[in-house]
């Protein structure tokens, strides 16, 4: 099932998306623990579909592909590295991320497969760790490359206003082990990689991340990125498409 | 005036401690944008206080006084070091910060001044910086320091469920340029510092963190430790004493 938000000018709901992504169909309250449908339902093309969920917390995950943790000079971790992008930086596809030239010369596009949680849970079992997913989606985890190696700690560098795009909506059915993942820049092709080439699997991430920290309904985790993460301009489209998914998609603008 | 939150059975509601710190005025909602009293008023002794804030962010700047920088070896940061720790981190002053010994060796307590925001804004001119502050607290950024060290990314180490106690409350009228800050163990004093130390004062902190990622009313950004920091063990006590806020303390008991 695909859960989006979406806004109709009465607020903002949950909905599922039927019919060929034609129509969509609104949710009483919130999606977790079963879904009441209202009843009223709308044709996708006339509302404004926006961020899936509006996460408590991003939980992102560093170097989590061996080619991309290559090709910028590091190590594979034995360890999952773990980082927080505030969920101010949290957009939808379709919403624009802000460039901040102000303080940054060169921010990349990082295209991610997203987990996104169903339920409060703490130090999941890696056997258990499914019970807990309410589904997935595709996410950018964009990174201001230059502050990132100057600060050391990543927060600033990933956690700008609009540094968050998530979307387009969550898929509920699908095997996340081995999809297909691409981004394209302009339509040009950037990033080409599948989900099973992740170094930590989801039910590890899981694991490792609960261990420490209880996770909410609508935690969002973001598994890493592979190789091919590259700069992005003013003006540029960037997609990040998931097989069984979708693609979510951003323009780049001026934040100044 | 000292703001605080409390469970009364009823629920948990914001209040106003008065009366040398006997009696709290129940506030109707939340205390931004001007207080309503309820009417109801209850002895302290009799309902219990909880952290003052449920914040949607809490961040934390690292190496904001020059003897702590030093006596972890580091030099001073030209600019703030930004990082956040999750919200699920947060507890009260009187809640047990849980000692996770299966992953940690190694846990300290970290005293620090915290400044509360008051209203939604970016990019807040240092000049303007006290007007977006709701008041100031006591925290204590408790970090598994053999996972800040192994990690580098700090998120596991300073994330924990329990690893963020605040309070005792929020002083709202209060100069923070000059107060008196102790930390103490079993009653032993272990850190004793000024906040005029502060590398990068308060409306620098609030123009560095408001210049990448917009502040919502609430949100807590901690302003770093002086020298003085070391371990905690299970049945410790440990106190964090501001000049014109209070006392926040907690005992250490094992997580597991």
């Amino acid at each position: 099932m695909r859960i989006a938000r979406f806004s109709t000018g009465d607020g903002v709901a949950f909905g599922v998306v039927e019919e060929g992504e034609q129509v969509i169909a609104k949710i009483d309250g919130h999606p977790f623990g079963g879904i009441q449908l209202t009843g009223e339902r709308y044709p996708l093309a006339e509302v404004r579909v926006v961020a899936p969920m509006l996460p408590s917390k991003v939980i992102a995950i560093g170097r989590n592909y061996a080619d991309h943790a290559k090709e910028m000079g590091n190590e594979a971790p034995a360890e999952p590295i773990v980082f927080l992008k505030p969920n101010t930086s949290v957009i939808g596809s379709g919403e624009a991320i802000a460039y901040p030239e102000k303080l940054s010369e060169r921010v990349d596009f990082e295209g991610e497969l997203a987990v996104v949680i169903g339920r409060l849970c703490r130090e999941v079992p890696v056997e258990r760790a499914f019970d807990v997913i309410f589904g997935y989606t595709c996410a950018n985890d964009v990174t201001a490359r230059d502050l990132q190696s100057k600060d050391g700690q990543w927060t600033r560098a990933k956690g700008f206003d609009t540094f968050c795009p998530l979307g387009p909506w969550i898929e509920t059915s699908l095997d996340p082990s081995d999809l297909a993942l691409t981004t394209t820049v302009n339509g040009e092709l950037r990033q080409s990689a599948r989900t099973s080439l992740l170094l930590h699997d989801i039910p590890t991430l899981i694991a490792h991340v609960s261990a420490f920290m209880t996770l909410l309904p609508g935690d969002v985790i973001l598994t890493g990125t592979p190789a091919g993460v590259g700069p992005l301009s003013v003006g540029d489209e960037v997609s990040i498409g998931i097989e069984g998914i979708g693609t979510l998609t951003n323009r780049v603008v001026s934040r100044d």
